[in-house]
């Protein structure tokens, strides 16, 4: 603390990332990334950079993705938005379209930057109670809010809406955003973002970080109806104009042109959470059914706290959220067969 | 405008950046990028890239880097923080550093974006006239207001403020916060880092935009007291944990680390620059002494508007803002000798 710190700055709560240790040895787990490389042509990308283009600023509107994009899910490159990572993304969405005269809803059990941002941007916000096995009723968000924000699936607990619930929960809320954050959808869940041209109170948020094994170059976007995209494009503008480097530009298109790569990565993620999924359930965990590159689970007779411990001194880092409800879950990323092997083993040893 | 909209979003002017045009064949001396390419070690970083690198969370501290920069200059790391561009830092500041009861200062004729983020931000601001001959008076800042913003060198003047009003500046406010962004100091400018450990109320932004050619790749700096920097991160970490992407992390490393090419080409453009000067004034201009990487100037008898237009049918671009004090002033970005020579013909011909 300081005086020279604005009240903003005083009274914020900042966001606390998974661990991301230096050093190797470690069977990482826990920050959700994907254990297989991205499509062979984004290294290409990389290599092909020129003087030129690092020299010269980017395409501030990052034209040649958004068209990709947009081609590929049968919209506008002006019903296309792009960020630096989804974070990003979801951070203009609170500035832009979830602060309003009434409260905006989203999951009590969610994604933990949620009400950081609400804070950052003095948005009214209310957790809605999940129900005891984690799913979300869509009639509880059904009138008086400003706007509704869900994650599909949800984070940390994987559990999908399915795209039936997210319609009827558009039509109930014709008045207000409502939007959907689906980090995760690519590992079993079906997108929101057919619904697009139907209903223009749909904004859909998605990232190249899980997927598309691109966490590490920042890449995030939303698809929803031009007056929405505008909004963010208006809090871009008034934030950062070029949020996007020439290199990530390049790299993320190289990706989105790969779509066999892409689902393959995808589906070898699946197979192998079912398999880990099964395994767990074997040694006696509560293993919540995801549609997610991560598990969420909990053991009857062992506290999740001291299973992350036990599991850290054996170089398995998991994550574990000391916080209400799931205090006694353990979130695993899903590595590869190997890895999970790995974790599957150090488990039964500690159990 | 749409109903969806929060007031915010529906409130903001967002800033116009320069024209990026795509295709070839024009001479670009509109956005103040550096004509020269990056340190030959940016290259080979962007080769060396690997998929985990890729695939995994980047250091969301950026800590080689700050490392490094702070080694530079003969800091602590926690004396450094880095965002994705200038334009990120400058935004965290404006949210964490700059808003107060009283307002925060800044010249009338400066980097437009400043009144966007007091907006965004709603940061009471005072603009402050410069002096007919666009030089800063530091008497004008000396009491009263919540914070002060300088750019040193100016843009788009390129004045440059000497290191010793600075210091006066800092000495008449200890209890404000003074920010120098100085995008264009290693033009010709003395930096006021120096100064970074001897006032607790000091924040210098820097960037890698303009003199380390890397425009494309968006990393920024600021340094300052650790109570500073600390706000800074508070903020980022409410908005967007991870701000660079490991390529840029790696990237901008490498730059740092050539300190010979760095001085190599800030001193090409500055021969450049002086040369180009003395030309325009040869051809009746008036010419503001610049010690940044572009020229502020106006011909008595010639229309700057209409000057750009007949430029921009030469295919030459520079920038023209058509602002109060500057709209019969071009800003020419100082290019290659080769590029300024076509310009000088240009404008020879059309006079």
């Amino acid at each position: 603390m300081s005086r020279f710190w604005s009240e903003l700055a005083a009274g914020l709560t900042p966001y606390v990332p998974g661990e991301q240790p230096r050093g190797t040895g470690l069977v990482k787990l826990n920050t959700n990334e994907n254990p297989y490389p991205p499509a062979p042509g984004v290294l290409e990308a990389l290599a092909a950079v020129s003087t030129d283009q690092l020299r010269r600023y980017p395409d501030p509107q990052s034209t040649q993705l958004r068209e990709a994009l947009a081609q590929r899910e049968g919209l506008l490159p002006e019903q296309v938005f792009i960020g630096n990572g989804s974070d990003e993304v979801l951070a203009h969405t609170f500035a832009g379209l979830l602060k309003h005269g009434a409260p905006l809803l989203f999951p009590d059990v969610t994604y933990s930057f949620y009400p950081v941002w609400a804070a950052m941007y003095t948005v009214d916000c209310r957790p809605i109670p999940l129900r005891e096995d984690f799913s979300i009723d869509v009639d509880d968000y059904a009138a008086g809010q400003g706007a509704v924000l869900l994650p599909n699936p949800n984070a940390p607990t994987g559990v999908l809406l399915p795209l039936a619930e997210i319609r009827r929960l558009l039509e109930a809320n014709p008045d207000a955003v409502v939007v959907i954050d689906e980090a995760y959808v690519d590992f079993g869940g079906e997108s929101a973002v057919r619904l697009v041209p139907e209903y223009d109170n749909l904004l859909v948020v998605q990232t190249t970080s899980k997927a598309r094994s691109l966490a590490g170059l920042r890449v995030g976007m939303a698809y929803g109806h031009v007056d929405l995209i505008e909004a963010l494009v208006r809090v871009k503008d008034s934030f950062n104009s070029y949020p996007l480097d020439s290199v990530a530009q390049q790299a993320a298109l190289a990706s989105v042109q790969d779509e066999a790569w892409f689902r393959r990565c995808c589906d070898q993620v699946i197979a192998t959470r079912e398999r880990s999924a099964a395994r767990l359930a074997e040694m006696g965990f509560d293993v919540l059914p995801s549609a997610a590159n991560f598990l969420f689970a909990r053991h009857p007779q062992h506290a999740a706290k001291d299973l992350f411990t036990a599991l850290r001194e054996r170089k398995i880092i998991v994550r574990y959220f000391d916080k209400p409800r799931i205090s006694e879950y353990l979130r695993i990323s899903v590595g590869t067969d190997a890895e999970m092997d790995a974790f599957c083993t150090a488990l039964e040893d500690i159990l």
